[in-house]
């Protein structure tokens, strides 16, 4: 197959493109790369993707990498049905909201800066999940703060439509549940999870129904 | 006027925005918000910005957060002169760059983080700076690595024309100076970063010509 995506089931980088790809229905081949192995810093991987994360998406022969880049690449070139929309006021939020996502809560709580914790500050399992809580609770009460204070969200973060911003939040939600995370003080973010996860392209993209899954 | 910046002198992503507002010849009123005076956290600011972070642009009474989405805001409203290519795969690029920076290196590596560090960790001004120095090597070393592959820069990130990508790349080389990073294994970042330094809208925009600088 001309499309391949390589995905780890637990990166929610990875669960987004997943969702994007089945939004728009686009079979792709998946090549699995176990992070936990380390498989995405082996110098084949490397070649492919210097920067030597996931996910990467293959198609056509070209390389494509950064999730967020890939959707909008995804909905320029597949555009029914349309993941942005069309007025400029609108790409901006949706824009930003996945970026309050993309930019400050999911680069500070992924495992490789957990790890990195540990490894420089020798941070047990406590201190990992505390800086988890703390971001998760400064970037999620903003979140629904700039949703409360734009009035744009209806079923889904943008109306009632589903955009990359829902596609962004609902991963950072299944991580902030893996790790306990309170989210009581989030009623909006929520329900928007709760109606995303009644879509097929959620509901059979999510980590545990992944072949990779452990 | 009608537009206002709401900027801090060494914040990186408020010299995004102010580099793409000079490239694009946008006037604005600018507010000086103190990070280390924590004007950022107060009430009244985050009534406009929930999320209590710079840059903040107000354009037409709308209020525009996160500075790579209010680049592609602007380049949507004033195209002229461009800030991302035309074609799909040139803008995907140029997004992955950007996000290359904005998602895995400026996150953790800002104030915020570099003061959570020392509050959660104990850490000392040697530890905030050896993790500072680690995110930029593995990011910039990434990003190199990323052109090299790409195989699109040339005076500038993608081609020979100044983009999103030029205008996250260099804010983020003035701040890993400041905390005397080498920067020997990236010429190409250097290459690019000095032409664009030759460029008006970086030179003008450059922190330590802000009225709030000290």
């Amino acid at each position: 197959m001309s499309r391949q995506l390589y995905t780890f089931f637990r990166s929610s980088t990875s669960f987004r493109l997943r969702i994007a790809l089945a939004y728009k229905r686009l079979d792709y081949e998946p090549h699995y790369v176990s992070l936990p192995k380390m498989e995405h810093r082996v110098p084949s991987y490397r070649d492919i993707n210097p920067q030597g994360l996931v996910p990467l998406l293959v198609e056509g022969g070209r390389s494509l990498i950064q999730s967020m880049a890939i959707i909008e690449y995804l909905d320029e070139v597949y555009p029914d049905p349309p993941l942005m929309p069309k007025d400029p006021a609108g790409r901006a939020y949706v824009r930003a909201v996945s970026q309050i996502i993309g930019c400050e809560i999911h680069p500070l709580n992924n495992v490789r800066v957990l790890k990195h914790l540990k490894a420089q500050f020798g941070a047990d399992e406590a201190a990992t999940n505390a800086w988890y809580e703390h971001w998760i609770a400064e970037g999620l009460s903003g979140l629904e703060g700039y949703l409360a204070r734009e009035g744009m969200s209806g079923d889904f973060c943008y109306g009632n439509t589903v955009t990359m911003a829902d596609i962004c939040l609902v991963p950072q939600i299944f991580n902030a549940r893996r790790f306990n995370c309170s989210l009581d003080a989030y009623p909006k973010l929520l329900a928007i999870t709760d109606r995303c996860m009644t879509l097929d392209a959620f509901r059979t993209t999510e980590p545990s129904t992944q072949a990779d899954a452990f």
